[in-house]
């Protein structure tokens, strides 16, 4: 991707992640929902992502969107998503598509098949070896409102990409946490996304050649109820991390020069 | 079922046809957008379905709901769709369950499998006997805004289903025409939904058990890419007419006693 990408919600969890990992590797421009603390080294914007006149000139040339931006809460009300979520994720495409953007990238979530984690299945589904896997391919199942969003934003991707040609990958994120899995939490080490291999899927979905995907973005964990196939097939995506290799002492377990990592 | 039935969207053209063929089996309340021509013979309240307050009244004492009303244009624009078909259909969920109701029918639509349809497909696949068939299980693929927004609706009653245990059945309508199917039009032909077939498949979902389906509805044309098994399986659907029937004069063909429908 020679050309800028934009990354929306650049001051959120992920967008600080994404931009760290790959600061030096793209021409970035960044879309802030406010004024980031300190100045950032990129071209910026800052406006709400339902407003196409606030989307419209951080989209001009760019190449590739990662579209981050949006409430990320998971029990956020149904307004709140339905505005921030459902209807900036249409703006956003609706504008990429006028200024002929060729890439989208669509920060899904694990909400969008929350649903899936039933009462019967739980805490089985997160063990290792479970028979139990989600390719990506099933209708969703959103376990809260913001799952809800975020599955429609999946949708309105696979119509603008169906109507106009435009390259998208969903990646439903897991947990991303800082510096190690949550410990003696199954479904946490189930769900985990390192730092390194978030910033690492979203360069994938930046390079590789795709139509319409959903792929999951989670470490390659022993535990693990999300297939990370399709996302090895068609990203390239070689994840760096297991949440097995930490233990109840926050160390690599089996490594001898045991690392701190607080 | 034998508590009471409201429909929403009783104005429309399925809303019509579904009272009319339904009329004397269920004690109906309905919901208009706007004040009807000739006064109801049934309790009827005038509203917005996007408002609690318009639809709460309406709601009381309700045994089902069949939800019909929104835009029903396929070229809607999105603020339209938005706002009547996705918040409207939240907020009749979100009543339903607040009021106990049980069975959540949703007038989904060929719509939110519309770019299904692809240049490379059509015409064969409208043709008798094409191994394409659709069976409900697919991810959505819309053709249009209003296609998303039926697809989100069916997202929004996977999610209450899961959340809240009401029974949700989305049909996905094909084109409901009176009379008799368009003539050398193949895809109207393998999408006809004939009048008795449409207050039938209506009947089948308030009377039938089940937790969540998605089922095409279209009556059993001999042209079809939509699969009827989950509905005939499920729903007890038994379609009575068939588009192959009907021939180039507007008439029944092979039958005797030719039927004049204009």
């Amino acid at each position: 991707m020679d050309e800028p990408v934009l990354l929306t919600g650049a001051g959120g969890h992920v967008g600080r992640t994404v931009l760290n990992g790959l600061r030096e590797k793209y021409d970035w421009r960044l879309l802030f929902h406010s004024q980031p603390a300190r100045d950032p080294e990129f071209p910026y914007w800052i406006g709400e992502v339902e407003n196409h006149e606030d989307v419209r000139p951080a989209m001009k040339n760019v190449g590739a969107v990662i579209h981050l931006a949006g409430d990320p809460r998971p029990q956020a009300p149904w307004e709140s998503v339905l505005s921030n979520n459902i209807d900036g994720t249409h703006t956003m495409y609706e504008i990429a598509v006028e200024e002929g953007v060729d890439k989208f990238i669509f920060a899904s979530s694990n909400h969008a098949v929350g649903a899936a984690e039933t009462d019967e299945r739980t805490p089985d589904m997160y063990r290792e070896h479970d028979d139990f896997r989600l390719t990506g391919e099933e209708f969703p199942r959103p376990g809260n409102k913001y799952g809800i969003s975020k599955a429609t934003g999946e949708i309105i991707g696979r119509y603008f990409y169906d109507k106009h040609d435009i390259s998208v990958c969903n990646i439903r994120i897991g947990n991303l946490n800082e510096d190690h899995p949550p410990i003696d939490y199954e479904r946490g080490q189930a769900m985990w996304l390192s730092p390194r291999d978030c910033a690492h899927i979203h360069e994938c979905a930046l390079e590789a050649d795709y139509g319409f995907e959903i792929v999951y973005g989670i470490s390659d964990n022993d535990r693990k109820y999300y297939s990370l196939e399709r996302a090895k097939e068609v990203l390239g995506y070689g994840p760096k991390d297991n949440s097995a290799e930490w233990d109840g002492d926050d160390r690599l377990a089996g490594d001898a020069g045991a690392v701190n990592v607080d």
